[in-house]
């Protein structure tokens, strides 16, 4: 089966469970729909199935653990959207903007309480595993995001803290969609560790690549402004190894620059784009992206796994690699 | 067994909780361990256990959930202080006052996470039921929430929506206690429905009571303000009922007090109870949560449990229904 075809049954999946949501009260339920049909790339559902995918082509017991993980996914968005006070996502209102913050907290617990009924839909034969490894990962996303909060205020980040935030907040759902899709078809537990290696380090290699294309993106292709990072003074992996690397007069100038406010704006991201180059940042994030996407497919070579099938899921990532959104 | 054996239990139980938490990030599980040990009656844990005991001494199986719904129970209330804007719970500072917002989100999304890990730790043979109980509780008390929510801004609000919002909020988590509690030692499904009923009827006298104290509480033992309600033109049971039974002027006065500022304090707290007293409001209440407490007892008395633990079970609520606190 090719992504096409799964993207149909995730799709699928997401009207019915839309459906499925009760009419009232309509302030609880309506932010719910309204957030998952504000698409995406629908990224881990679609692990999720490909995870099944890799052992099986009936990967139908896998779709409610898909649900699981997207419902979880957006439930976070919710939460994380309040928390850094976003007002769009997907080029569309925030749901504390739309209706207001008590709205996005308590439509985000619903959508909580939904994704862990997905969840527990799985099948019984699976079901601690699965369970296990959702309670787990759920719980570091939790822990990657206040790691992120407290990065905003921490005046030293380590690039070792900050790829570990990173592996936290995003990187372990993925591995985590992938492995309970196998898991959900029967793959033994050694399998679907090596899965979760697979996913947790694309995940990694996925945020490097986000951090470099909110600098270096096209402004005509990427979904969101081109330098937002930078606007923000967000410490991500470019502005902690260009603190790194620069000497003193760099490190001074880049120290003056996060001083500025955002309404410095372009030339603020111009300026600090242009100390980036100096330093030679971009290659030194895509290096590091590129060691754990190897990495990933490292561990996914490892599988025992039909070898064209494991291509298809290799295909899948690579493209999610090289992409410009 | 007796109440007194449960507390202990259950008190053990939160101190292990507590000391599983990880330590770090310090920022998002601090304020789990504060919340947990801010007390209260420990009503929902204990309902679980009894829920056990009522047919058998060996309540241990039912330990994990009654740790699930306590957690989900804190959870609930640190979301919900957010919303309402509370400054205090059980006399000290809320999560989102002595931390900030974003805390209380984040650390009751972990906390969630948590109380989902606890309920899936209930015996294998208990564990479908135990889920489907708990998953449509949680949901039913967002939806509670939610209907709370749009009261304060519905200008007409009959009893009948009224009892059922307290139903979702508060009670269906008391029914949803005792029947996991029975449910995790073996008890059958009919049975686990009886309790659920009882402590589901229990739940509504128990809220009502509560309404009736916020009036007519001794300031003495009472543990919040006397008043509270009616200053925050709170719809409860009372003032509903007293909109309801007014005659043309009582209703007019009943109207002028709530469009009163909450500065007018003591003078309106005393007015609208003296209203309250004109149209034999307290009485009202009364009868009402008499009769929810009736049926409750109703369906105890249906189950097939040893009557001498029913009544140990019976003491219990008992006493909850005639506290000052």
């Amino acid at each position: 089966m090719n992504t096409t075809h799964y993207l149909h049954l995730v799709q699928a999946a997401i009207d019915e469970v839309n459906a499925s949501f009760p009419q009232q009260p309509a302030g609880l339920y309506e932010p719910l729909r309204y957030t998952m049909k504000l698409g995406g790339k629908r990224m881990r559902p679609l692990l999720t199935l490909m995870g099944a995918g890799l052992f099986t082509d009936k990967v139908e017991p896998a779709i409610p653990a898909a649900m699981g993980v997207e419902l979880f996914h957006n439930f976070t968005l919710l939460h994380d959207d309040i928390m850094d006070n976003a007002p769009l996502r997907r080029g569309m209102q925030t749901v504390h903007e739309k209706w207001d913050v008590n709205t996005a907290i308590l439509s985000g617990d619903v959508m909580y309480t939904q994704a862990f009924r997905y969840i527990t839909k799985s099948p019984a034969a699976a079901l601690a595993d699965v369970l296990d490894m959702f309670l787990r990962t759920a719980a570091e996303v939790c822990e990657g995001q206040q790691y992120d909060m407290d990065f905003e205020r921490q005046s030293k980040v380590t690039i070792e803290e900050y790829l570990r935030m990173i592996e936290l907040k995003t990187a372990v759902l993925a591995g985590a969609s992938l492995s309970i899709g196998a898991l959900c078809v029967g793959a033994p537990q050694s399998e679907a560790r090596k899965l979760y290696d697979f996913g947790r380090l694309f995940g990694i290699a996925f945020q490097l690549q986000d951090d470099i294309l909110d600098v270096y993106g096209d402004p005509k292709t990427f979904g969101k402004q081109v330098g937002g990072d930078i606007l923000a003074n967000k410490k991500t992996f470019l502005l902690l190894s260009a603190l790194q690397r620069a000497n003193g007069l760099q490190r001074e100038e880049l120290l003056n620059w996060l001083q500025a406010p955002a309404s410095a704006g372009t030339e603020k991201v111009e300026a600090v784009t242009a100390i980036f180059n100096q330093l030679g940042i971009r290659d030194l994030a895509r290096e590091c992206m590129n060691e754990h996407y190897h990495k990933a497919i490292d561990a996914l070579h490892h599988t025992e796994a039909d070898a064209l099938r494991k291509a298809e899921l290799r295909a899948f990532t690579d493209a999610l690699m090289v992409r410009e959104v």
